[in-house]
């Protein structure tokens, strides 16, 4: 097992840990909960497969579940109801712990139930799918989606750890998979070239489970995510270069309707858009676009928009993204291959061009 | 105008304003503003008086309001969407600013909508009602309640500045001005022994709205307020003593259904029983209760609870309380006339000893 840290300067610091069999390691998730209440949040998908091993580390705990449906689509207001449901219909006290078991949705909407709950109680992260274990579960933002926009209401909000078994991807799906491949590009894109060629290296080894290809994957991923977090917790400044890909991405999760593109589909496609408009700027070669291609096509991700989406939407959509200051669309770019820009302010010709012109 | 500073000893302090006419004083609001836009949430009794005035000190900013339904029972998460909704259909950026115009629902809500809003926007307090002005608009607990529980879902989320204008109390109903008079009392009761000599005196002239006796209410709530929250932000010891008589008094409200009693006067009802299980404990003499329940009485406030709340309906509804540690009770109750206990753990039978016997 590795461990990471996520270092902010504060309390709030905490473990990743990474490696195999951990869901079955009890102390590992036992000496995070103070209390005696903990509530399990899953999905439906999830449950089946993993809920009973959880609940066995906690046989001598209040333990009580709530079990959402699957998808983007759920990530709202309404299910994040469901969990304080099931917090208040069992009395569950200020000190109780909340575990995320799941994907980014899951992560996402248990960490933001439990900054709200109470006004704050702990909560574990315990990521299932690869997208989660490299880039949704560490850093503290959680939130729901709301019908105009994507992750628009949430909180930072750190969880005590994280827990990332890679044994869990063996029930992982292609698609999910190559999903989370899609975040795991975007490290090597904006700040770690290295990594980025030991990916077009290894994609086959990744598609292909091998898992010490994996387990280098998420841990070089988690490096750079506790890296950037660490030094902008709040995302005043090098954070937002995490969002490569991301304000095209939300604007197709969105325009598409949530739950049709996986999320890490969408920052695909996005991160494609982020390369032409990076290329207009002159920033990026015709190569380094047909390279960052290359890698989502061997990685089996999308890097077409989808066919149905105009360009007053997209703009009309971005127009919301949360890096936007007095409502003036912002986006991150690439200076070159492995190096992000901060949030620049887009002249809207130069998005058009990119928004209509981009062909994949 | 008075000027009160909130010292969190970091960067989230911040000015009460106290006074007159300070609705009219365009730059005591602007100076707060650091953005073009600006939501106004308010509600539907409180925005034809005071919305256009507000709007008014604001003409060169992009301005929008969300107008919510006026009361308790719309202190939810549907109607927090309704706010959310009003943002992104307007664009608003994270460098928005939101302002609470309103009592104490409307400054939970927009303060709980401004902390969750894209993780988190400024917003101001400009509470209309004198319980928020003495209470709820300083010191940062936002949220909504819950079928199940009062506040149950919210956030730690400090204003910008508190606007606190004596003359708004003119438009104001005397049972509201009672609610109000029950937090004034509080701060008596649990740490300032010489004000509490001081509203025995004045509630006369504060019920016949003498607009020095206000002010001067006003201002020392506030100077209360703003001293134990300086000491204690996230509520991890003295602050929870502002919570007399509110374990009890959510408990009615939530069993009562929100909206049927004011929050002032479930407060006064509670404050009425902490006393009468103070007075159980040996903390209290007997002509101590009399007197809370005297001063309360000339307050109109009512000193009795609903008649149709079972004993075991209260340790059910206080069973989910925010200072509850593993689902055991917890309360606030008063060691003596003008000092308050940190949270009691409650032997149930004598809970259930003052929840039966208690006659008014």
């Amino acid at each position: 097992m590795k461990e990471l840290r996520v270092d902010l300067g504060n309390q709030r610091s905490y473990p990743i840990y990474i490696g195999s069999g951990l869901l079955q390691q009890a102390d590992l998730l036992r000496r995070h909960i103070r209390s005696k209440q903990v509530l399990v949040v899953s999905n439906e998908t999830v449950a089946p497969l993993y809920l009973n091993q959880v609940l066995a580390n906690l046989a001598d705990y209040q333990t009580e579940a709530a079990i959402l449906p699957d998808g983007e689509q759920y990530k709202t207001l309404h299910y994040l109801e469901k969990i304080f449901d099931g917090l208040l219909a069992n009395k569950f006290s200020r000190n109780a712990t909340l575990i995320a078991l799941g994907g980014g949705v899951i992560g996402d909407m248990g960490g933001f139930a439990a900054a709200c709950y109470q006004r704050g109680i702990a909560f574990i992260q315990i990521p299932t799918t690869l997208l989660a274990q490299v880039d949704s579960s560490v850093g503290g933002k959680t939130g729901v989606n709301h019908a105009l926009g994507k992750n628009m209401i949430g909180a930072f909000y750190q969880p005590q750890c994280v827990i990332a078994d890679a044994d869990v991807l063996d029930t992982l799906d292609d698609r999910q998979l190559s999903a989370g491949l899609a975040e795991v590009i975007k490290y090597g894109l904006i700040r770690d070239p290295e990594f980025l060629h030991w990916l077009e290296a290894n994609l086959p080894n990744l598609l292909a489970r091998d898992k010490a290809a994996l387990a280098y994957a998420i841990e070089r991923s988690c490096i750079n995510k506790a890296e950037v977090v660490g030094e902008d917790e709040f995302e005043s400044g090098v954070r937002a270069t995490l969002n490569l890909g991301h304000t095209f991405g939300h604007a197709i999760e969105t325009g598409s309707g949530y739950g049709h593109y996986l999320h890490g589909e969408a920052v695909a496609i996005g991160t494609c858009f982020a390369a032409d408009l990076s290329r207009r700027l002159g920033w990026l070669l015709d190569a380094d676009v047909a390279r960052i291609i290359a890698i989502f096509k061997a990685a089996n991700l999308p890097v077409t928009p989808p066919a149905d989406m105009t360009t007053e939407q997209y703009v009309d959509l971005m127009a919301v993204d949360k890096k936007n200051v007095d409502g003036k669309i912002r986006v991150i770019l690439l200076e070159a291959l492995g190096k992000a820009s901060l949030p620049v302010n887009i002249d809207l010709a130069q998005l058009q061009a990119t928004l209509n012109g981009y062909a994949g």
